[in-house]
């Protein structure tokens, strides 16, 4: 019998299931900080729904889980948390906008397996429905910089670019409106192959000098944003794309100022992003040190009209629960939890094991997080499993401090040991 | 374009979404008290594992989802969080015994639809692998107890028997071996068709007038659980089988006592537990208003088995989380939650716009879950909005105010309002 799991997908326990379960908790508590809602939503959609012109696209459904089911209906796992969103909001009409949900919860993607690329992965989901706003751009970018701060990563810079600025300079330099999902494409894979590498790319598609020389030439405006964004600025100058990107831009800047998390911001008008569904800024969080981009997202303000056949506005971003694990790994000096059990209680021997349940039932019910032997093993057999499981406390039950209503606590830390009276024991444990 | 999910699932969004998240924090937290610790497995696992002969059995496979992958591998959803525990433990000789494992995930069967009856949903699983003392039994029991009485619901039965006993009852009874299972699913229904049903189901089947008689006999056995077992004691006198079934529970008794769970018990001859797995003590908890179930589980010795080659004694129980629900909407008095913010911000007029969002920071850095308007509405519908979603605290920004340093504060519960310097605002809200 095959006792792994299959392939691309992980059994978590231990030390690994404790650190993902409290990240969770802290990324749950940060999205609750900024009001997002929590929503839930069945891993199995409808082909249909998965499938839908201008949700994923293409190369994304190659890699979705899909089967008939027994009623003969295609169906699929999700592979991302956003295209449900959008059904479950075209299927609500009275849902109050702007609705701000979080959704956390496994996607599937049958794709290459790799270093952190798994085919069953955690996303932590934000969006903000029905505000066009860029108070609601900003929201959620600084809503993923505090959500990344909390649970310890520091080291991140967030590229921003805009769909619509984008669209205006590749038109404005001359590239057929045919061609512009091809040179975003290639433009998209500048950090692989770096700027010469794009150039060689974008030589293959047969467009003029002049086009290629006005591409490389806005790839390669750096600065302080207002900087690249007055740039970017007069070289839209006049055409309304062009000037609404920019326009958007700078309020979203605006925003992220207000909201503190300025600091962190690039403009990099080489920022492409895969997903055909944006329509306005888009953004990504690229860590430092480590595996790059942890988290994305951006405006799609066409994607619920798919469904509910009403133009609704909305921008998210998506945080990768194992990227970010990555990162944690790669930068931090990590000492997990072994466990999240508080206190172990030992028996001295059988005689006293009705009073080690008698101590433990008492201490749960004062909240304390407790375990003790189940295998009735001997004292110092009970001693090794609780100093291998880091517990902070060990209880030594014996009869003769039993007889004084007492036991002995010992501090695993400090191997400090003293008596104390059972009904005093929950004071004395942290 | 359909918006809903698919038949027999469900999304869940504001105020449901709320009740479920809050419930999993306590049922996690119960959990955890009582030392079991995080696993999570994939949704999807190799049908070998699922199908493997003395796990779930035909009943249940036929209603699990399954299909080829790319690779050609036929794959299938889960249809519950004990089969891949048992594979986990299997896959990992070196994993420290006992191993106390908690696991909530969402599990999937197509079965037929009904009220309480979904095609996805979630399971809580508590299970103690590898001891085969009857302080296991005890302790997943006891922290179901605890686990339910934590989310509010207080008026359950725990039902109670032994496999072990009720195999040795039925043989003594003159039931032929082969025939064992089919009588204990005639005594299985019992619940649905009380007694006169399950004697017109035996009679179906052929057995003696003899063997019939003493099976109603014992299935009439009614008292306390000592009295109960001294009853049954005495019939299987003798017999081996029998006698452990008797002494597991007589020690599980005195476990429960000690642990302060023994209130609720009953022991109950007639339950007899659909899954094949069950090897010992077996067990039942029913709200006595309400829709029945809502927690079962028992001793299981010889599932590891099929995926190990090794005996490894296991024991465990499973919360129904949309069970657990329908008894708690139909036993309390809800006043659920709309919305887990804290504090919305409200704008006077479009002036001071920014002063809101700066407002929010400010209390999002100090811990405070806070929500403004993202749609730049008039006061009157910021307010509307507000309340309608139950917000505790509405603030209210304007110029003059500003002017101070300060906010207005209202208490949402009293109406009450009062004027507050921006710095001191995090003071004022609970």
């Amino acid at each position: 019998m095959e006792g792994r799991p299959l392939r691309g997908m992980r059994d978590y326990l231990g030390e690994e299931a404790i650190l993902r379960s409290e990240l969770l908790e802290k990324i749950k508590a940060s999205f609750e900080l900024f009001g997002f809602q929590p929503l839930e939503t069945p891993a199995l959609e409808s082909w249909d729904v998965l499938s839908a012109k201008g949700a994923g696209g293409e190369e994304i459904l190659e890699e979705t889980y899909n089967f008939t089911d027994k009623a003969g209906r295609r169906i699929g796992l999700r592979y991302d948390l956003t295209v449900p969103l959008a059904r479950v909001v075209a299927s609500n009409p009275t849902l109050p906008l702007p609705y701000k949900r979080y959704q956390i919860g496994k996607v599937w993607r049958y794709g290459e397996v790799g270093k952190g690329r798994l085919r069953e992965f955690t996303q932590c989901d934000i969006d903000i429905i029905g505000s066009e706003h860029m108070i609601s751009d900003a929201e959620v970018i600084t809503c993923a910089v505090h959500t990344l701060k909390n649970i310890g990563i520091d080291n991140f810079i967030v590229r921003l670019n805009n769909r619509k600025l984008l669209n205006s300079l590749v038109r404005l330099a001359g590239v057929p409106e045919e061609m512009t999902i091809d040179v975003l494409r290639a433009i998209d894979k500048i950090d692989k192959i770096e700027l010469n590498g794009v150039i060689a790319e974008l030589k293959k598609l047969d467009l003029t000098h002049n086009t290629l020389n006005s591409i490389v030439e806005f790839l390669k405006i750096r600065g302080k944003p207002s900087e690249v964004l007055t740039s970017a600025k007069d070289i839209v100058k006049g055409d309304k794309e062009g000037e609404e990107g920019v326009e958007e831009l700078n309020k979203l800047l605006h925003n992220l100022k207000l909201m503190g998390s300025y600091e962190v911001i690039t403009i990099d008008l080489s920022l492409a992003r895969g997903l055909d569904y944006y329509t306005g800024p888009i953004f990504e969080f690229v860590a430092l040190e480590g595996v790059g981009s942890i988290t994305s997202g951006g405006r799609y303000d066409n994607l619920i009209k798919i469904f509910s056949g009403k133009q609704i506005p909305a921008t998210g971003i998506s945080l990768g629960l194992e990227r970010i694990i990555e990162v944690l790994k790669e930068t931090k000096e990590q000492k997990p939890k072994k466990t999240k059990t508080q206190t172990y209680i030992a028996a001295t021997n059988d005689e006293v094991r009705d009073s080690v349940i008698e101590v433990a039932t008492l201490l749960r019910q004062r909240g304390i997080k407790t375990d003790y032997d189940l295998k009735i093993r001997k004292l110092t057999r009970q001693l090794e499993y609780a100093a291998s499981i880091n517990v902070a406390y060990v209880i030594i039950v014996g009869k003769e401090e039993l007889s004084r209503g007492a036991v002995k606590l010992r501090n695993m830390q400090t191997w400090e040991e003293k008596e104390v009276q059972i009904e005093q024991l929950h004071l004395y444990i942290k």
